[in-house]
């Protein structure tokens, strides 16, 4: 698609910037005077002053009162992006090594009442499993024996759903269904073989008080990994995204921009990203500058992969696609429900970026 | 996907539930005392008392103040669970049986403003055909000669939109379009022949003020089955469930959990379930335990059947799935926006299950 | 699907409903007197007055004071089909001609704000591309090399993205990402070779405050011609419909209901709608009468086209489809959240027609 050098990354994205506001400003181009009669003047300005994609620029003109209030905006807008990716304290979704048991991989997962951070300076009470929001990924493979000790420091009575595992229904997690209420104080202990074919990208959550526990940050993603990987799904990164959209605000993996995390891939690699939805609104996720494939629903193969570069992800779906990542860049990765990645103070919640070095 | 014996059905539900919560508390399982050191004591809690998807339990530490909160909303969700399905006056979505007038199968729906429970104790007015929510179920045959009678009892003017039929433009049903409004007191008939190829999960509903009509329960689900049934569709179990959002609430054909159908099926068997939509929201109805593969949509055959667990229906789509029931149990069955699903006093709305004895 | 005569054309439709209106009047029908032994005496109103597809009414009963409510619903549900489609001041997504500079097609957008007649009456704020909601619509070949020069005479920096294409990062249009912010009384260039491969339904819109500026009204349609169109996507029709419903309501290419274009096409042609959704909701867009089958998501065909009658387009998204236009009629077209499409006032906003003469 583009053939140009490209040395963005997340450590210069700063440099790079000011470099090219730098550049823009000695853009030989010509300042509008404003004004209906303006818009023909525009015919001198079109020296376009870079060979390919190139982008001319007008100077400002001197200091205007009237453009103050853009330029506040304006600044805010910036700011955040130099702050992108703000360091907060706590990191969600990492992975969980499991001890060996007599063949059985063995889990443990604590429900807690935490301080998250979501964005720099903002904490909010989370309900965490190990401290994270999300909760530490999960990942096993079809036909692991796998054990999972819930220990519930909560004030409320919790229980653990496995979305997505076809599982007997002793161990589905449903309070007064399928087990009783694991009260405060209490430890519950899951055991099951993760079933053959049932592979692919699945969340766990509460599954008692859900609306509340599950907005709260009681999830995480449980990945169960094919014995025998189809060429399509083997990527080079694999990403997994969690969307949420609750008490935390909107969110990436338990973060709101500028404190979402970027993907970082190689020019040529091939990404995988696995969304899953753990909130109560869709979110159509919009990828700039390449296409994503979507080769998975819910953990199962699609009969036929299909493309786009908007994917509607429903609370309780999953999606994984696939983004041959051959445009260099710092490309924009949010939802494109306007509201939930963008105000007049810049953007915010549900944005990060997928950056191609 | 699991070999255990299970007698699990609604009739033995609450027995059941009592009886497993006695087993659970005679587990020999470890109380944590609480705090920061109790997780590291818990390794002498991993005693798995079932064999398979054992769970094992800790007994609840003496009684402390603190629990009450929590056991207060346990109370409540058992109550719930143990309601199920609770018995309310009115159900919707009842076959319809026309009569025969020289070839036409004939069929009356009366519009007229009721009383309808949809949870115990919970009498909310709806506009309803034939005294039901969701109206009638009408299922006819692709090529029939059919006759609609609409009786208009309501003090607003109404029509009826068959919407997903393909049929001459003068009986879409559209006021001011394509008929005059049916104004209150009188009587409107349609008459068509239902097209060929056509068939499948299709709805009828009110398109005058319909925003108002339809959320006041004026719809039902109209069913056309084909001359040559693919080997894909033929079920053993064929249920359809009419998702809705308004005025009434979060209903699954009319009902808000507990009050909500059980769909019960036999291990083994193939079930058929036809979503529809007649809300103003999305709704991604998850499954637990099995999964669903999509066989149509719209009433139309898709052209490679896909799989999922959490299936997205937004307002006047329909989708036909097929479960095929192997897994035993009660299969938790509810849109996974969870405030549809759930509140700090239970489940209700948008829940039901699947019993798969 | 019929093969009766009809005359119904955009331009003859109100002459069409009170003729017919007339028509029904004089049909032979029973009244019913109302109340609950009415429904018994139908029998003797079932004279079906019309061979195919008629429709039997009941006159009206003498006035009676209870009608009174209805009628003057009526009435506004009438006026308002009667207007359409309402004459309003400026009309969107008009075809903008390139000028040619050196084999670089040169297409100028100037932002700026305007006033916009929604529906007849009702006045809006839009931030507006050439004076047009949605903006000028481009339509370019793959391979083509364009030019766009954004001039901003707005009160706030914006930039332009554009929405589907894989161009290279630093036109992508991402302020501080990729570009600076282009400020009130400046221009600025973005120049590229629209990619290979990518062709489709695209868009363009503001990635600048875009939760505010694209719900004032900055996007616009941005489709890419294929150098090879294949069978499945030449069609008689090739119509664009841009969803919206931010500041400006719920709208169809800019405007609200009877305001809205409806699409004209003739018996047998094979009419194209690439949907656009560029607001914050979703909206599952139904069409009477006839289905439509989804060859393009994004602009990527899908492997392999499926049918549907109602089709959710979520923000971000875009869909080809194609519908053969065989039946002839005025066929309601609108979004199916219904509080989106009418009211006790009538309907309004995403409310359309195709029409098929």
């Amino acid at each position: 698609m583009t053939d140009r050098p490209n040395t963005l990354s997340i450590d210069n994205i700063v440099k790079e910037i000011s470099t090219r506001r730098g550049f823009l400003k000695r853009a030989a181009v010509t300042a509008i005077a404003g004004g209906a009669a303006a818009a023909c003047k525009e015919g001198s300005a079109q020296k376009v002053t870079r060979a390919e994609g190139g982008a001319a620029m007008t100077p400002k003109p001197a200091a205007a009162p009237t453009l103050s209030a853009a330029e506040i905006m304006d600044n805010m807008h910036g700011a955040g992006v130099k702050a992108f990716p703000a360091k907060t304290a706590g990191k969600g979704n990492q992975p969980l090594a499991p001890r060996i048991d007599k063949g059985v991989k063995v889990f443990e997962l604590t429900a807690e009442k935490i301080q998250w951070e979501t964005a720099p300076g903002q904490k909010v009470e989370a309900w965490a499993y190990n401290g994270q929001v999300p909760g530490p990924q999960i990942r096993v493979r079809e036909g692991d024996r796998v054990r999972f000790i819930l220990h519930n420091k909560l004030e409320q009575s919790t229980a653990v759903h496995f979305h997505g595992l076809e599982l007997p229904n002793d161990v589905d997690g449903i309070p007064f269904i399928t087990q009783p209420p694991v009260k405060p104080g209490q430890s519950y202990t899951y055991e099951f073989t993760v079933p053959l074919g049932n592979h692919g990208s699945h969340m766990y959550h509460s599954h008692h008080n859900a609306a509340q526990q599950v907005g709260l940050g009681l999830l995480g993603a449980f990945l169960v990994e094919p014995r025998n990987p189809s060429k399509i799904e083997r990527a080079d990164v694999d990403y997994t995204l969690i969307l949420n959209d609750g008490a935390h605000g909107y969110t990436c993996n338990g973060k709101g921009f500028p404190a979402t995390e970027p993907v970082k891939v190689k020019t040529g690699q091939k990404l995988r990203i696995r969304f899953m939805n753990e909130g109560m609104m869709i979110h159509p996720m919009h990828l700039h500058g390449m296409h994503m494939t979507v080769i998975a629903k819910d953990g199962w193969a699609v009969p036929a992969p299909w493309k786009c570069d908007t994917l509607n992800v429903a609370p309780g779906e999953r999606y994984d696609v696939i983004v041959n990542c051959k445009a260099p860049g710092v490309w924009a990765f949010h939802c494109h429900i306007l509201p939930h990645a963008e105000s007049d103070h810049g953007m915010f919640g549900m944005v990060t970026a997928v950056i191609v070095s």
